[in-house]
């Protein structure tokens, strides 16, 4: 935990931005793999850390701002739980860790919500991920589970608070940052023609561990590349391909990290791959140049844009303009994600409390229909202490080739008979965490190799080990 | 997946033994950590594999028994989903596969069961364990999530099917049980003083995922082992500390297993280490020749708890006649919990169905009451087949014996002097996963070293190393 002062500096200022009622944040509760006492590891949401710094299972909080006063639900350990679980610091205790000397009961939240309610006081709580805490806001506030409304001022008051992280909070994110670029260079380090996927898996999530961390999100290790969304790791890697290795940590203190490095089984890229991968890393680089705060992260997104598709211009994969490719959004057929996402406590940070307020702001609302944009998750100005992801990248997706093709999606750009000489080359994709400060950026952590030269000495200098 | 003739043979079974009305089997979710795009990694419903064996998400199953027909519901990928997620078996295939041939969106899973209702035919379904099912559940059939009645008819049936586990069942769970014991050979191989608990558990997790399995629950590896619900990993091994690893995999094909050995971290057992272990060892072997088809797993239990008080009047903890000690319950100061389990898809096998149907029966209920018995999981007779633990323990609760002592609890057979002597020493546990057979037991997998003498032999070779 930070100190007392910090939980209570954050409480202060929540209660000061949001103008009456009573603010009420639910912990997690414990949730069950296959039945109820086979739990998945707890993990404790992330603005009940922020503001309570406590990881107990089954804790709720009010922030009664009438009232001014602040009180943590939860139920101390009975005779019977401590003969099973050990002797334990009390949940009185750890409050007071926090600066908060009011504990009762979890029984009694009921009882406290339902008065407020009564009284026809405004209830503020944020939107709900978790089913179990959906049934529990609907038991505590006797609404139905689809009648629930989340607070949007609290979502906001929230927002505007941890999206600035702390120095104490980057300290944090630079240690989550360094054990996983020590994840990527031990895959980098070992993987062989031969090996399963799982294998570089298993390896990367042992250093983690050793750390006391873990997984900050189910790692995409594959050498298919090209399939977004992709948690298989049954994949042979085999002379030819590239690894995408797409992993990061939640630390000791909870925080996270996120990186991504793409390279060769074999010792070195072949002369597509290194093609690809430069015009990749050109992306990476240059956008993060453009890094200050006012900057609208769409406008550095459009950047990448802009790179990849000069780049594939270059190549004669696309064809025309880049100005005018990417107008016609011609780029997405190849870079269809986002260029990045706000991280903290949560990989994609506060994904839970809503894009339009994490990612966009009212003046500069999401654009939720067109593809490639519609996947960026972060479009607003930076600001000064935000911590953001860059990960441009280039993928063929054999599928979306088809579909484009078949109608001849925007010819005037796309070279398809090129296009298709590369449908099995999977996908390249280059990722760092990094602190927005005042007038510039910092790639966080002790900095990771990331060009294809430094990526080719270090495959080579350890596979010839 | 096992053959499609399988799943249909259980399925036939099962719709024999259930009278009339509909089936409904719910596939599980996926369950966010801290948003809807960050799940946990997703486990199918064991008795859903169990009947399909489709481990995909958001998946749920009728089977009609009036209208004798079976039908899979579920959302065969978008186009854009196949986009973000490549090509993947449909739903369709893998039904096929499992026998079934009839696959509907999963939206026309409402209509099918409100249509059936209406008609006032019984719905049958199991009790859910995760709560974003009992919100479908309660959805699906228009019932307060406290009103939801499982099938006790249902129930039963599935009981009595998957308890009995089929050869090919028991191929499956010796494999799970063979990489738990290279995890353990490995654990005890490599302990040393000065190790963090943690690093073992990132060892042993590495094996299993190199094997393409992970933990079939939380393990507990702890220098603690007298605290039984134990999932810290901090605590440093020290000179003169016990390591308890409790720890199984899920294997690919999703069977458990669940074996716990406990070693000293110094390349010998001390005296009273040995001593107690000694008696552990030989309630962990005297028990197991008693297993055979028709003896009640009560009993068991009961000869388990008479050679624990025999040993420990033996060394002046307890005293008076062993029978009658244990009578009163005073070996629950040492032997706090149940003698074992079944199991199989689960680690604690249908524990979400009820342990009055899985460990018991109505001729046969649990002692709910009693300290020590009311955690006996497994009461009932045994049968052939049947998959089962054995895990006799001793273990020294600091806070239970001051609890004793201060009523002089049972002090005709406690000799608190004696046992205050010991309240620092730990816990011990043994515990093998056990096959009952035509007219004995088995004990499932290769063979895992358990005498003290074996540990220690173990332990020197490889300290020396």
């Amino acid at each position: 935990m930070f100190s007392a002062k910090t939980y209570q500096n954050r409480r202060s200022t929540l209660q000061k931005n949001v103008s009456q009622g009573l603010i009420l944040l639910l912990g997690n509760i414990e949730n069950p793999i296959n039945f109820a006492d086979n739990p998945y590891p707890f993990r404790q949401d992330s603005s009940f850390i922020y503001y309570f710094g406590i990881k107990l299972p089954k804790l709720a909080a009010v922030i009664d701002i009438d009232k001014n006063k602040t009180i943590v639900f939860g139920d101390e350990l009975s005779v019977d739980e401590i003969v099973w679980m050990g002797i334990q610091e009390t949940i009185k205790a750890k409050a007071e860790k926090s600066g908060v000397s009011s504990t009762k009961p979890f029984s009694q939240l009921q009882s406290y919500v339902e008065k407020a309610n009564n009284e026809g006081r405004k209830i503020h709580f944020l939107p709900p991920y978790q089913s179990v805490n959906k049934i529990l806001l609907s038991e505590l506030l006797d609404t139905k589970i689809e009648n629930l409304q989340p607070s949007v001022e609290l979502i906001k008051a929230v927002v505007s608070q941890r999206e600035r992280k702390e120095e104490q909070e980057v300290v944090q994110i630079e240690n989550a940052v360094n054990i996983a670029n020590k994840m990527h260079l031990l895959a980098m380090a070992n993987a062989k023609i031969g090996m399963k996927e799982y294998e570089l898996v298993s390896m990367i999530q042992k250093l983690a561990a050793d750390q006391e961390s873990r997984f900050s999100y189910q790692p995409i290790v594959t050498v298919d590349g090209q399939i977004l969304h992709n948690h298989y790791y049954g994949n042979e890697l085999k002379s030819g391909d590239m690894v995408l290795n797409d992993s990061g940590v939640e630390n000791p203190m909870r925080y996270a990290s996120d990186l991504t490095r793409t390279f060769p089984v074999d010792k070195t890229f072949t002369m597509r791959q290194k093609s690809i991968y430069s015009i990749v890393h050109q992306a990476f680089k240059e956008t993060q140049s453009m890094l200050k705060p006012g900057v609208e992260f769409k406008e550095v997104h459009r950047k990448a844009a802009l790179i990849t598709a000069q780049g594939l211009i270059d190549m004669g994969l696309m064809k025309g303009a880049a100005e005018e490719a990417v107008k016609h959004n011609a780029h997405t057929l190849f870079f269809q994600t986002g260029l990045g996402h706000q991280m903290g406590l949560d990989v994609h940070d506060m994904e839970d409390l809503g894009e339009e307020y994490v990612g966009y702001t009212p003046e500069n609302p999401k654009d939720t229909k067109t593809f490639g944009w519609k996947s960026l998750r972060l479009g607003k100005p930076l600001e000064k202490d935000f911590v953001i992801t860059v990960e441009p990248g280039i993928y063929f997706i054999p599928q979306l080739i088809d579909m484009w093709q078949a109608e001849n999606r925007l010819k005037d750009f796309i070279n398809y008979d090129k296009v298709n000489e590369f449908r099995d080359f999977g996908g390249v994709r280059i990722e760092d965490d990094i602190l927005i400060t005042e007038d510039s950026y910092r790639v966080l952590g002790d900095g990771l190799i990331s060009t294809a030269e430094e990526i080719e000495n270090f495959r080579a200098e350890h596979l010839s080990q």
